[in-house]
């Protein structure tokens, strides 16, 4: 009785304090857990499940572009991290550093890879020699280690896990095509497994990764109207091919420098899911993602008959393809309602003595809390037209949310006042300059998010300062 | 030609040396890399598609026994490393210690872990109040890290892959219970798919895990008559729960400590694949655990029809379940059979002008290299059958081999004698003391493989000291 109180407590309101309910989600719906060790978090089952989803879609779409895994160490010597300048300048402020083995200190401090360029790039300089060795796709599944001073579960904490892809290629135009291609399959994985609507885009000097020529990234809007960056990917041209001396002999048989690219994706996106789709009574998983899509839960369950039909219901459902299982546990229906509602199971399915004397059961779909009598026989069926429908709907949802908030500006007074009173993208001309980027993050807290792919001409002259505009973007305060 | 060259160059003998010739195996099967990082390896597409495979059919297993995957942190604060103290013996001197995150040094230092038990007590010491919350049956798949002085591919590096279960129970039957379910698991998973026999046994004192009551174990035998611990099962006992403080309340509200297990495999797995099947030709992958289980070899490619013939056999034999490829490379037919048995996959099919118009293939089998001439349309089902049949004659011959090199000795001259003479598994009879395992690690370089769960009375004395015996122990040479 205890436990029960405790799980159908109200969380926090998220009009009244987005980031306690967010925090409340995370505990209540139990993805993840405080450790020992400050700012790493331990994730649980039902957080370490979606990711589980995550990988296995994103996998197989990394595979059919010709993608192949391997793994790389998680220790970086000091002397590899410093061959790219810019790169080891972004970084080395906030890595962990190894000083000991055993007893013994090494010679060379080694840092825990906060991402593994570097690494990548010393083992292509050794592996690759001629255009017959072009290109390499690779991937790896890990987890990395940036020494965040402020932390937050999934949003950002010291240890995440990922996948970061490393490429190389014999021209700048493959490199560039495949930057592209990831983004695009990162967007497209957003939004048809995660419901999650993004905007693709560039950033901007200002804001790209570390050694890299160009980043791209996704940005998707979160139901407080801050921005998280979602997925990134890089092209370095040839500069870490440079640095790290990767040369291949061409057709020819000149010697040409490679060109790179980086990209991945993190776990910050199951806090994006919980911060997009979620509501008052815990976490809205999109079917598609969902670990369990459906939950059958018996009425009056002590009532002769009535496990076994829900056990049998669970049954048909699942040999149609359908993630369930029943919850035959001996807490209260109500209870169990809103254990399902906190943990975002998309379609709760009701079956008591009376629906079984008429053939049927209740369906009800977690997001609009809509509810639908059917009989047995239609019961998969209709299920899966409901999980179908929800994963449509969310996002419809997701996206008409994120274009009613997000806003135009054509002067600084109007950027500033959105910007401050109206949580969401703004769009406004940019001139290209730093200064602008530097005096808006200074006077409102916002950064550019983005300059589209999808430009439009707003204005001729930059928001901030007046001179003449280069490019539309996208600002917001963000994750 | 150049690379042509390099590859059909012969590899070492293994009868000349056994040690060159893994060496050259992992190398030229394109399994693993070395690195700029000393002790730590570059696992390869090839090499981690094997990981990838052993993965997946684990993971199904495990979760089939209701286990769940979690992600704890990487790091381990020293104070929560010590906390037990025969772990925290056996595992301080080779672990690697952080004590710099970005510019700051830590209060603290955490370790990297080198397994976790420490971790999985300090949450489950928080997570668990009442007999309602057990049992905790997690997994976590990760990497983890031991400073080890000498180091080689998969079988021993600083850094490796591996998953680690860590579970929590009532009573101390259910915890024991769990430690054999998972040897087991671990049995049947080497036989029925990496096609290793092993022995099923537990850990002399000596021999077991720091901080276990009893450590159970899977042992194999290499090619060369070594042994390879090849998995191990862990039964802590309330040990663990005493040091941490993990309490539950019963049903009768009274206070009780919590029995764990815990039990882990690793990338090493590859390197018993190794040693286990290889031969002179390279690597030979069981059809089960193989990425690629066959590959079609057009010959004379260029005449008309044979790419597209080989093409379409290809399609066939994937639209029948088979994980297939066509080498279309502009490689010799020779070179292209050399790198199919380099890599070890299971089965080639030979396809040119000729047998175009005889309506037929080549079909030849990698381990014994029979050859078998089939119509098209029989293809498919012939393939899938030698596919069967060579996983279980890869197993029946690797079992032969072990019982060929398993000897008896029941006095010490006898013992030494086998030891220093027929590398294998020595059975012998032994007194519990660990005097005996010292003199005999002194004496012959040999450790107690296991006290296997099928006792054998051998004779009434210890094979080392006379005295009378209690237990019959597998000795061997291991990696």
């Amino acid at each position: 009785m205890a436990k029960e109180k405790k799980m159908v407590e109200a969380i926090t309101s998220m009009d009244v304090d987005f980031a306690q309910w967010y925090t409340d989600v995370v505990k209540k719906a139990e993805l993840c857990g405080y450790t020992s060790v400050k700012g790493c978090m331990a994730i649980k089952p039902a957080g370490y499940a979606i990711w589980e989803n995550i990988q296995k879609e994103l996998d197989r779409r990394f595979k059919e572009t010709g993608v192949e895994n391997v793994y790389m160490p998680m220790f970086i010597p000091e002397s590899l991290l410093d061959k790219e300048k810019d790169h080891v300048e972004g970084f080395a402020p906030e890595v962990a550093w190894v000083t000991h083995g055993g007893l013994d200190q090494l010679q060379e401090r080694l840092c825990v890879r906060p991402t593994s360029e570097t690494l990548f790039c010393d083992f292509y300089q050794k592996e690759i020699q001629s255009h017959r060795d072009l290109p390499k796709v690779y991937n790896q599944w890990c987890s990395v280690v940036r020494w965040e001073k402020t932390t937050r579960p999934f949003l950002r904490s010291r240890e995440f896990l990922w996948q970061e892809g490393h490429t190389a290629h014999a021209t700048a135009e493959e490199a560039k095509e495949r930057t592209i291609q990831m983004l695009n399959l990162y967007a497209d994985f957003c939004e048809e497994v995660l419901a999650i609507p993004v905007i693709k885009g560039q950033k901007t000097d200002k804001e790209k990764f570390a050694g890299a020529e160009a980043t791209y990234t996704i940005e998707s809007l979160m139901h407080d109207g801050k921005a998280l960056q979602s997925g990134t990917s890089h092209n370095f041209g040839d500069g870490f091919a440079r640095a790290f001396g990767i040369q291949y002999t061409d057709k020819n048989n000149q010697l040409q420098y490679v060109h790179q690219t980086s990209w991945g994706m993190t776990t910050r996106m199951i806090g994006a899911l919980i911060m997009v789709h979620g509501d008052n009574s815990g976490l809205v998983l999109p079917p598609r993602i969902a670990p369990v899509q459906a939950v059958v839960i018996p009425i009056q369950q002590r009532k002769e008959g009535v496990l076994e039909k829900a056990e049998e219901l669970t049954q048909i459902l699942k040999a149609a393809g359908i993630r369930v299982k029943t919850d035959a546990t001996d807490k209260s229906p109500g209870f169990k309602f809103a254990e399902q509602e906190m943990r975002g199971i998309p379609v709760r399915i009701e079956c008591g003595p009376k629906d079984i004397e008429n053939g049927q059961a209740v369906i009800c779909r977690r997001d609009t809390r809509e509810k639908y009598v059917v009989k047995f026989e239609e019961l998969a069926a209709k299920v899966q037209e409901v999980l179908d429908t929800m994963q449509k709907e969310m996002l419809e949802r997701a996206r008409a949310h994120r274009d009613a908030h997000t806003y135009v500006a054509t002067n600084y007074e109007e950027f500033k006042e959105t910007i401050n009173n109206k949580p969401g993208f703004v769009k406004a001309m940019w001139c290209g300059n730093r200064e602008c980027e530097d005096k808006i993050k200074e006077d409102v807290q916002a950064t550019s998010r983005c300059m589209p792919f999808q430009q439009e001409h707003l204005s001729d002259v930059c928001v901030c300062c007046g001179k003449p505009a280069k490019k539309m973007v996208y600002w917001g305060r963000a994750y």
